[in-house]
């Protein structure tokens, strides 16, 4: 049976770089069905409404959804988008590639974070005309399945180096946060002895001084929501951009696939932009539906135009996204 | 009328650069009275408190107080420590010194960090068996203080190229944490607007990208509790670690300075720690303490000593922690 996949550009460059990792999927013959819906800025200027009830229906009854980006609008687009795939963990590689100018060519992290709850739960109040209040939520089943996860990600040799013994680090501040983050240690430290994983913990704040001196001694990288928000970002300014780095927000029966960077707005429109991070979320989105080689196959040929294919602007040349685009699908 | 300084060595290295910083406390003849107190692991274990009773009320009632590091109790003795003082912001300078292996050596940036709540409120529950919270605690009232405090440390041309109107960036992240850092952020911006000071806005998560990317566009930078531990942290990394830098926890009418590194356990004992980053919150000690001339002489002297002249082991050298503090002594 056709996998259903619906497709959502968004604004601004989603506009382009989606478009070029359809062309890459559409390269296979896979049994694709595209089902394409409307999201972001431009939506919510003609409709009203940023996430439609149309798309998120869609996405959540699709097979898996694969996003652009949305300028303003881009937390009442993704936090539903996430929740319609109901995700639980949003895997975030960061990897230096080779030709590509990065402050530290050796980092080669892939995060795994949580992506339900910690300060994205929804919970706030305004209590007083001073005081307002958020409600951060950890629980122990949504740490475990992080953790399950992370433990099968890492027996699967799925981590950087595709070591199955490499284990993988989590990262917290239960030091302050002791009952909250307390419990997400705790849980994702019992998973990991339990499947006889090698688990090391680090503390968020240590982490950040630690990744930039030496990216080297981190692979598998688990933590909460905020902490993977900020620290995958982080590790992306070490590779050189946002401009290279996928996503997979994935649920149990569905999954959503989105580039790490924004709308950027300063380019878009004019054929520019950089497709790899869309181009290696359709990687992603391959792998997910069981198409491993294929996947394997666009990372490669990524790697290659990467390597001495044709450049766009952000990364020191001139070529177009068409034509980066079109080197990549020669390559597969 | 003597300043009452309160000396709290701490464990591990403490026991080694607070001295040092003390002796170039020392150097000057301000009329200076040092009290001993204790805190820490070596105090629990022989006390059964991290932070005794007198060591609160003797850094509470004192002028200041200077802090070394404390192991795994840095939590229990650090947290109501900043309370002791009433402090309402933790200063924390980044600054890449000539001389010194750096990633980013352009970095120059302080960090105004709110010291009061956030995710350090202390409320935290176990709600079930599943499920614990932590409230997240945002005041106007605590916001507009740090933004009063930023706009006049601007002002007066503190920030890193001691331009008033260089102005400064707040870091939120508000797309999410719409009620809580949207409160932080309106209130933060507002002041500034008030003060005629330029402000500019950037996500927690972009600006863990840019800053690794380009930290010569941010000076001075305005943030959240928890976004100033990890960003701070993180631009330590780009100055070549914890080693060099200092901090100021600024109350009302009190202060507590201490070191951003901590313990350092592997060579605690040994005499041969780098006495850098206790020795320049001596610097900042002496400036609140209105010795503004005394302060920047010690910075003089350590920015010398660290471009030519003796060095520990961590900046490449093979110097004792005594002869780092005699050099900068004789620089004075
Ligand atoms: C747009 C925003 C809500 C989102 C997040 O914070 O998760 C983004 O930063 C990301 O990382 O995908
Ligand atoms: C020890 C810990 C509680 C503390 C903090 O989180 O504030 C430390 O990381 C710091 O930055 O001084």
């Amino acid at each position: 049976m056709a996998a259903e996949i619906v497709v959502i550009e968004g604004d601004g460059i989603g506009k382009e770089v989606v478009p070029a990792a359809v062309e890459v999927l559409e390269a296979f013959d896979s049994d694709f069905e595209f089902v394409e819906a409307d999201a972001g800025d431009a939506t919510k200027a003609a409709t009203g409404e940023a996430l439609p009830a149309e798309t998120f229906e869609a996405a959540a009854s699709a097979d898996a959804t694969l996003f652009g980006a949305a300028g303003e609008t881009a937390a009442d687009v993704i936090l539903p988008l996430r929740e319609a795939v109901e995700s639980f963990v949003n895997v975030r590689p960061a990897t230096a590639y080779p030709g590509v100018d990065a402050l530290r060519p050796e980092t080669d992290v892939v995060f795994l974070r949580e992506n339900t709850e910690g300060v994205y739960s929804g919970h706030e109040d305004r209590l007083s005309d001073d005081l307002s209040t958020l409600t951060r939520v950890v629980t122990s089943s949504a740490s475990r399945e992080l953790a399950e996860f992370a433990c099968e990600f890492v027996a699967d040799g799925r981590g950087p180096n595709g070591d199955a013994d490499e284990g993988f680090t989590v990262v917290h501040k239960a030091n302050v946060m002791r009952e909250t983050d307390g419990r997400f240690r705790e849980e994702v430290l019992s998973v990991a002895d339990e499947h006889d994983v090698d688990a090391d913990e680090e503390l968020m704040d240590a982490f950040a001084t630690k990744l930039p001196l030496d990216p080297g001694q981190y692979g598998v990288v688990v933590c909460p929501n905020l902490a993977g928000d900020v620290l995958s970002d982080l590790a992306a300014g070490l590779v050189g951009g946002l401009g290279l780095l996928p996503s997979a927000n994935i649920g149990h029966d569905n999954a959503l696939f989105e580039p790490v960077h924004g709308t950027a707005p300063d380019i878009a429109g004019e054929g520019i932009a950089n497709p790899t991070a869309a181009v290696l979320s359709a990687a992603l989105l391959l792998e997910y539906l069981g198409h491993v080689e294929e996947g394997q196959r666009v990372r490669d040929a990524v790697t290659g135009v990467l390597s001495d294919g044709p450049r766009t602007g952000d990364l020191g040349g001139e070529a177009t996204t068409d034509e980066v685009t079109a080197a990549i699908v020669d390559r597969l």
